[in-house]
């Protein structure tokens, strides 16, 4: 067993690998996770995710105020409100994880609505789901991002018969999810990889 | 060369590196090789495969019992009984390897009998392959596993005028393939990834 | 924080990391910054950009003229004047990178005009885009590179009411981009790959 | 600079990202270098390209009789003999390395002919291309290697009036390339490699 590591450790390993899949280029996408105290850390805006160092985070408050930063020219990322809106609608999440994948793009391509219907992979068990129809949200990429929590906090609320997956998409945008703790949020993001990948064909 | 390598250490390098390929994502699949002893390890449920560590394996009997497990929480793999049917079917098997490979499902997808010719590309040859016709077998994804097993053992024993690669497909799912030790069903993950690859086309 | 590299370390990095992304291949493309005191420094012509190393480079001054070689074999890149041309084009530049990524040929395959429209993603927010019509430049593969940078010129100087991003692209060549640092120009060869990807669809 | 190495050491290093890369899957394709002194080393069969030690060559003479084999299990590849006639036909190659790579198989399934034109870019200049038709020639996959070998010879006799890029095609098997030394010969198979997935298209 590796010894055990901080959250920004743990999600700066994140942030390499993100990097190299292609998930996270240019300075795209940001990772957060809640502090065992207070609060969540969350990547400054503006850093380069293959060479994401533990000295590049903040620590902000569940409503997206700063409470910490390890240097003074750090910003909190421009897509903070996604993870407040994460953290908000799903308590019990302990990481949110928001990346650039071009399946993600190509797939909201394909399907006008504001949902997307998912194949049924074995995959897709991973997400926890058993049978049935399985589906993932998807919302405009407002460029109030408040506006893309309303639409994630109505449409989950609505009454379902399908199984909503532990994500949302953003037109043009990307992938975002959230785990019990940053290794399931991670490994979710690889299952969307690879389900949104099936999904765009050979 | 190399020191020797425990079977435990020789599957997690296998899972590393099925993992940055993408073919064993999320905490997909499952990796086995037979004690010199009695029975045989598989990696335990729920496992990312990239950081996959020689302590999360567990040791089964042939019929699929646990004899030992170095954690209480530890479970097998859910698909242990695809490594029981292999190793049944195949008692010269030494190791039995099961990933979700992308293409596999394409190729499924593009057939809709119970197997699928494959090209006559020069790799083949890599399976024992010399000439004439080569087949994979297909089975659908039974959410009762022995119905898998089932399936294998009654198309083997078919009389058969063309050539059985060493693997089997299931849709929506995966590719298994076993091997006289852990390098050659390695080897064997490796040409289907390329056989299927190029199925696929461009 | 890593110690501070110079110049030729930085560019090494860059060229190891594009070489693996497939878009140093062979012995393509080439990579410059400038010296804190005159000129700048360019990899030499004819390297793997794989193991490239610091000593494979030579200062030029702004004109292109060699001011000093490490070593008397080196000659500078025949596509010096690209590069030139970029510092003469904008001054504040300090970093300019030429590679030859495959996305960036098929994408002027498809577009006849020397201009291509690029698509409203997320991701064109890292050239400090924010809405409306955003371009690339394209010029043809003149053998003789000067009429490539009179190209640039021209176009540039042209009146506009679109967002020109900062990089142009050569006809069945490849793609360049500067910034006011390495990293910065990094970023975006990065944020070309995925916007580019995203144009030749699945 | 690197120590200097080994030619053993230098073709385990093109294995090792040949086999990264996906060109060198299961235990395909074999590498050569000539000897300073007399003969060829090349892979032994069977031999996984992603852990191939510098124990793992054989010392051939030109004529394809092995002259030295550091364990008595080895056993010069089944395609030697595609080596001894690389060396025959180009007296002043150094390394020959041959490669299966899956967009060598596509490209050669759209063209009919024993010979494919290659498309203009700027890329192609790495072989010495300057401007007109550039060839490529392909040859059927004989089991009788020899056979293979006489296609080229006669092939390559022919007057011409276009350019040959230095490498040919087996149809349904790889690609095979020669260089002045193990570094250009792996150069080429990189250019081989960007010129056929441009080829292949998004």
């Amino acid at each position: 067993m590796m010894p055990k590591q901080t959250l920004q450790h743990q999600l700066c390993d994140a942030a390499h690998y993100f990097h190299q899949k292609g998930w996270m280029l240019g300075t795209a996408g940001n990772l957060s996770a809640k502090d065992p105290q207070h609060g969540f850390w969350i990547t400054a805006s503006g850093q380069n995710k293959g060479e994401l160092q533990p000295e590049q985070f903040l620590l902000l408050s569940l409503e997206g105020n700063v409470l910490q930063k390890p240097s003074p020219s750090l910003k909190p990322s421009a897509e903070t409100s996604i993870h407040t809106a994460v953290y908000d609608l799903f308590p019990q999440a302990q990481a949110c994880l928001h990346v650039h994948m071009l399946e993600s793009n190509w797939i909201c391509d394909r399907h006008p609505h504001n949902w997307i219907e998912l194949p049924p992979l074995e995959m897709l068990k991973g997400f926890g789901w058993k049978a049935g129809s399985a589906r993932i949200l998807v919302t405009d990429n407002h460029d109030d991002v408040p506006k893309i929590a309303a639409d994630l906090s109505a449409a989950y609320q609505e009454e379902q018969d399908f199984f909503w997956v532990p994500g949302f998409l953003i037109r043009n945008h990307g992938i975002t999810t959230w785990g019990a703790d940053i290794s399931q949020a991670r490994n979710r993001i690889e299952l969307f990889s690879y389900i949104f990948s099936y999904m765009c064909g050979p």
